[in-house]
């Protein structure tokens, strides 16, 4: 393991206080700032050194062949990935005549920090050139909230002595760098490698707008820069550009104490249908705007914008300051990859970097979203409204495959399937269950309809219909879903997934509700009362497996009569999958990540508690943990159960996946739903939140090293704040004047008003089971308080390869 | 459907009467000529017109990328194809100045004879050149059995007008032509466009020797030519070579009548280790040698081989002269796969073609090894020693897989796993079982134990090692097998499949029976008494699901609980793969091929007289036969069952696999399993032998319209014939004087000697079950005694695609 950058205990700012360049691809992406529309990683103003440089524009993408050895039937044929666009955040400094590069001369001081309170990441560097010119170099760069289209920079250099000072502000398109995709088809890195075709170069005043378009996909894609310059000394402005690139160069010469201050401010464009003219007018457009307000007003409305947020959605943690920060930046990160998504997907890296391609999976529906939900809705609201602008796509996907209704794809950026190994993609129907959750989990907590009425409803109902007609009943009825694979991807191709099954049921279940709630939009997409029987026959008589014998639910139809995996007993080398083959995985007791468990935790209702105690205690035993997206997941059912510390190991590991580089792939962005997943930690672990129904569900507990948690929610307008603590919950309601909230606390029904707060005694669960031990080498690491990780509980290996 | 080639009736020839260019590649794959080590395909002399110019040595392949969009632990990397080799079968004509073609000038004759008893095809040609020169060309080409290295051909022109005439006879590497792989990836075409590097040019007195060797596989290859010839007329003799091409080019000018008659030599040597001087050496004498002899010599060998081998293996088929000749043509091309393969592995389409890139599969152990030792059982023993041979890459396989013992590869030439599709592929462990059994029918079959001591020994050992580190016992003992896909891949990637279940159980029984018979090998392998005991422990407790509500096997656990398939009223299109995706097809109740129904044929004794009887009902309406491999198999257990002469109807359809193209895919090479399963139908399935047990076992009964039939098989050095019709069956042997054959006949334990034929009357059985149907379009034709297939029984479909 090469270890992980050392970022500080800051509640409230990650702070890099030394130059780290072996952690510099983790920094890259935790240091990365995004609106949801704009990405830029954390690399350094100058451009190099760097890990991955990146630039991303939500939904700007390239297609690349998916070559297969052996074809079949309904594959996908084109790939996507994600493409660096046009660099707009590259300032290169000249010091007399050396360029600035922390990899030479002598950095006496170098500091990050980035404010999750005011969404700005500033540098400060003193450098002395290998010449002997020592400088000071003060950056600040946001991509704003407000601005959709805009990022900006404030660079200011100070000299010590005097200087010849020149800044180079550019813009770069094709930047080198690694390609976004796996495999090592040559046309592959072809269609990636140099992406953007020149369009047109305009030189402006004090900057430029470059066009490009990418070769496949057949986006235009408009960048430009504008700035504001401010000099102690006289200065000299110089403008050029060129096809992949544009310059905007400041000379001076600075005395001593002397600085040049620049505000850069980069916008960006892109359409699949509008003209490169129309786009250079639109960007050109959002440079004007941004500069009019100055950098002043764009970090001002940036603090507002976050300060609105946190009020209604912060976590505050007492007595573990590492998991304080953790949980903060999961919600900051997961807040910009979707504030201003607007009818784009969220890729499972946000845009952080380039992993998985910058697609969207599950992770988004099913973590992400709900705490969107719960936090920023109408960012939840985008994402979802991008997805049923993807049905038709949904629609002729299952027409490919034989099906009724709509199916989502596993993984894309424009909504086509891309998935390429179908037994994890194609055959993961859940994908379309999960995203009917998100829908009715908004609906449920926002209380808005217009969503269902406008896109939602015909997901419910196409996607029902998709469960339909991929199920069926065996001869006594019962209703099966065979050769589908859910959430463990350890074992595929299964009959009667529990988790499937249920989310299929619900799916049925939710659909035929809408149905109920707008019997005109039923009517509009033909729904008949013979099809309404069907959907609800099937969820009624839904097959779930459950072993008599060991009084635990099969995770699959046949699971627990499945070989036990030979787990070498000083813990096998993870993540399996790279040291296994599938024909071995699939078939044995041996679980990637969290999926019966995730069906109670989406399914409180169909467990009793007895079975969730004992479930819980079977598949922890299995579960290996090689997938991001688990430990959350653990955390929260270990809570219910009543392993309240082990759900608190759990929850750290699933807040630090990215500030302690846990699988080591922080470098090609961060793990987004594992962030999520720290909040759900702690708000479903440990304040027992269950969103999904009518009301909310309360059920609060607290771990041994945690004194006191507070966290907020908006729920119709309204928003609840929960602090438990000192033996009591204590609920507080904000709103409209009067507003009241019903809210379900353990097991009493209650209001609570925004006159006065609800108190009740904090309970203390007591688990039917000892808390169950994990595979060798699995056990969740312990941290201490202050942050390092202790020695691991159980045997350690090389956990991650 | 673009029909068939016609290439006659004759019991013993096919004839083609007329140019047919539309069927050109059919033919190109009817008339190839192999020794199992060389095979050159029916193309012309003069090289064009072709579909695929062929011409293969056994062994000769090159590597290729296998590219996979998303790769997985233990996929193979490295794919391998058949190579065309020098093709030394090139004999261009020039009449005057013009190139003899046939697609200019006029053809007044055109005849193609393939004899089966002189292994001979024979052409002959009238041809009016463009410019109005008349010649007469013949031609006789053989690849000889007796010389393993050597082709010849005896080409004669004759002149009606005094005419210049040129002969080049030619040897001519990297020939233009499609490439065998599947897929579109360029470095697969680019592996091999060109696979050829030139190593060594040699011109000799009469012919040349060129040496080339594969890029990737480093292989050496060396091809020669020489030539006797005799002219009415004065020549001239030239002898040319360049890097990828030698020319033995003769000029004379014939007055009418005279004629230019020339023999050419030609010999083909590989190696992956001796040197190219070696190799060019090896190929020049065994020119030296077949020269020596003359064509007369080569000619009279290749006579005396077949003789031999039709006395102990020809079917006389009475009533039914098209099945008549495909049955034999189908005996006739395995044993050109087979007879001198030596040391390598068999094709699925022997040396024919290229299709499925020339590797071998379970179809050669599973169908035509079975043939071939009850026929020529010296070349089923070359192929098993091949198999043998391999035992370490199949050893290394299962370390990669995390398996114990050897895993033989699902597709291979030289014995490394190169099959790109897993679930279709490294899960079919059925093929260890499969090759074991082959072992064991060439044991029981010949009595001969050297290749059980030289290396079948070894094998069984380390499958019954795979099988038992891949099953498992449940908590009540029964022993599964999860997760592996049996024959039938419309349904993969399963639990407790009948077949392999039933195969891995032989198979560990066969490994524990062949330890107690080799107790000195037993050690040296180190099997102890307690694998013996786990083994048969295993194979005792093996798991076999059955329905016991509808009275049917599963064919693999949950089977008959899955969702029928819809089939399309009209007939769907088939083969289903080309129409639906896996997704859908692994889980409903389709079947592609025999599986089950195949498990019937092999284990008769674990199956009821009912149980096969209902499910044979069961399965016909659920396999489509999108395979080759299936027919053969429901004719011999529609034979069993008492359907007859639906039994015949797939017995047609697998003899007439390649005379009809019933595949369209003939152009690519003859399907080898399915010819071999024409005798099998023939002679498991009419004359009901069972081969698999200590002695033979027959239970003759015949269809309607065949009267009689009679087989011949060889068993323990002896000939059975067996004379099934007028109401009777009479068994004769031959063998040394005094010999005596133990049979089972029907129920009856009886003794046959050479002196006095055995007869017994001939009975009818009585089906329990009407004749089942099959899936709408399905059915298998039925064709009439003059040859043309009938309407169908059933609705009509495009039946393949």
């Amino acid at each position: 393991m090469k270890g992980h950058a050392d970022l500080g205990r800051d509640p409230w700012v990650l702070c890099e206080k030394e130059l780290d360049l072996e952690h510099l691809g983790q920094t890259e992406s935790l240091f990365a700032l995004s609106n949801g529309h704009i990405g830029l990683r954390g690399n350094f103003d100058e451009g190099e050194p760097n890990v991955v440089p990146g630039t991303y524009v939500s939904g700007v993408f390239e297609h690349h062949p998916l070559p297969y050895p052996e074809g079949g039937y309904g594959y996908p044929e084109a790939g996507q990935a994600i493409v660096n666009v046009t660099n707009g955040k590259l300032i290169r400094l000249l010091v007399d005549d050396e360029p600035f590069d922390v990899r030479y001369g002598k950095l006496t001081k170098h500091e990050r920090r980035l404010d999750m309170r005011t969404g700005i990441l500033r540098r400060e560097v003193h450098w002395t050139s290998p010449a002997g010119r020592p400088v000071r170099i003060k950056s600040s760069r946001l991509v704003s909230f407000s601005h959709r289209a805009v990022a900006a920079i404030a660079y200011t250099v100070e000299a010590e002595e005097e200087t010849r000072i020149i800044v180079q502000s550019g813009l770069v398109a094709n930047e080198a760098g690694p390609v976004p995709a796996e495999g090592d088809d040559p046309r592959v890195a072809k269609a990636l490698h140099s992406p953007l075709v020149a369009v047109s170069q305009d030189v402006e005043q004090r900057g430029a707008v470059l066009v490009h378009r990418t070769a496949q996909s057949e986006l235009h894609l408009a960048a430009g820069m504008d700035h504001d310059i401010e000099c102690d000394a006289q200065y000299d402005l110089e403008n050029e550009a060129r096809a992949d690139w544009a310059r905007t160069s400041v000379v001076t010469v600075l005395q001593p104490g002397q600085k040049l201050r620049l505000v850069k401010y980069v916008a960006y464009g892109w359409s699949g249908t509008r003209t490169s003219t129309a786009l250079r007018d639109q960007v050109a457009a959002a440079l004007t705007s941004a500069r009019y307000g100055g950098w002043t007003t764009l970090r001002g409305l940036q603090e507002e914008y976050l300060a609105e947020f946190w009020d209604a959605a912060d976590v505050e943690i007492e007595g573990d300051p590492v998991l304080q920060q953790a949980v903060r930046l999961g919600l900051f990160h997961v807040l910009q990859a979707g504030a201003r998504s607007e009818g784009r997907a969220i890729g499972a890296k946000g845009l952080t970097g380039t992993g998985y391609n910058g697609h969207t999976f599950w992770d988004i529906e099913g973590f992400v979203l709900p705490v969107l939900t719960l936090t920023a809705p109408e960012a939840a609201a985008y994402a979802l409204r991008w997805r049923a602008g993807t049905l038709q796509a949904a629609r002729d996907r299952a027409r490919t495959l034989g099906l009724g209704g709509a199916t989502f794809p596993w993984r894309t950026i424009d909504g086509a399937e891309t998935s390429a190994y179908w037994p994890a993609g194609t055959a993961a129907f859940h994908i379309n269950a999960d995203i009917v959750r998100a829908f009715e989990v908004y609906r449920q907590v926002t209380g808005d309809i217009t969503l269902e009425r406008e896109g939602g409803f015909a997901v419910l109902v196409e996607t029902a219909r998709l469960w339909h007609s991929r199920g069926h009943h065996d001869s006594h009825g019962g209703w099966h879903m065979d050769g589908v694979t859910g959430p463990d991807e350890y074992t595929a191709v299964v009959d009667d997934n529990v988790f499937t099954n249920l989310q299929a049921a619900r799916n049925l279940t939710s659909a035929v509700e809408a149905c109920r709630r707008n019997p005109d939009l039923a009517a509009e997409m033909g729904v008949t009362t013979a099809e309404l029987a069907a959907w609800e026959k099937a969820a009624r008589n839904v097959h779930i497996p459950f072993d008599e014998t060991l009084g635990v639910h099969e995770q699959c139809s046949h699971f627990t009569r499945f070989a036990e995996w030979e787990f070498e007993p000083n813990g096998h080398r993870y993540p399996l999958l790279l040291h296994a083959p599938y024909v071995q995985l699939y078939r044995k007791q041996v679980v990637k990540q969290a999926d019966l468990v995730l069906a109670m935790h989406w399914h409180p209702q169909a467990f009793t508690a007895e079975e969730k105690a004992r479930n819980l205690d079977y598949y922890e035993r299995r579960t290996v943990r090689d997938s991001s997206l688990s430990a959350c997941t653990q955390a929260v059912m270990c809570a219910e159960v009543g392993h309240l510390d082990l759900a608190r190991d759990y929850l750290h590991e699933a807040a630090l996946v990215d500030l302690h580089d846990l699988q080591q792939t922080t470098e090609h962005g961060v793990h987004l739903a594992s962030l999520a997943g720290a909040w759900i930690g702690v708000v479903a672990g440990f304040g027992g939140l269950r969103e999904d129904g009518e009301v909310l569900r309360l059920a609060p507990a607290l771990p041994s090293t945690i004194k006191a948690l507070t966290f907020r929610v908006r729920w119709h307008g309204m928003r609840l704040e929960v602090r438990i603590g000192e033996g009591e919950v204590r609920c507080a309601v904000a709103g409209p004047a009067g507003c009241r909230m019903p809210l379900r606390l353990y097991d009493e029904d209650v209001e609570v008003g925004d006159d006065v707060p609800l108190v009740r005694p904090l309970r203390t669960p007591q688990p039917l089971l000892p808390p169950p031990t994990q595979p060798p080498g699995r056990a969740p690491r312990r941290i201490n308080g202050e942050g390092g990780f202790e020695v691991p509980r159980a045997l350690e290996a090389d956990h991650v390869a």
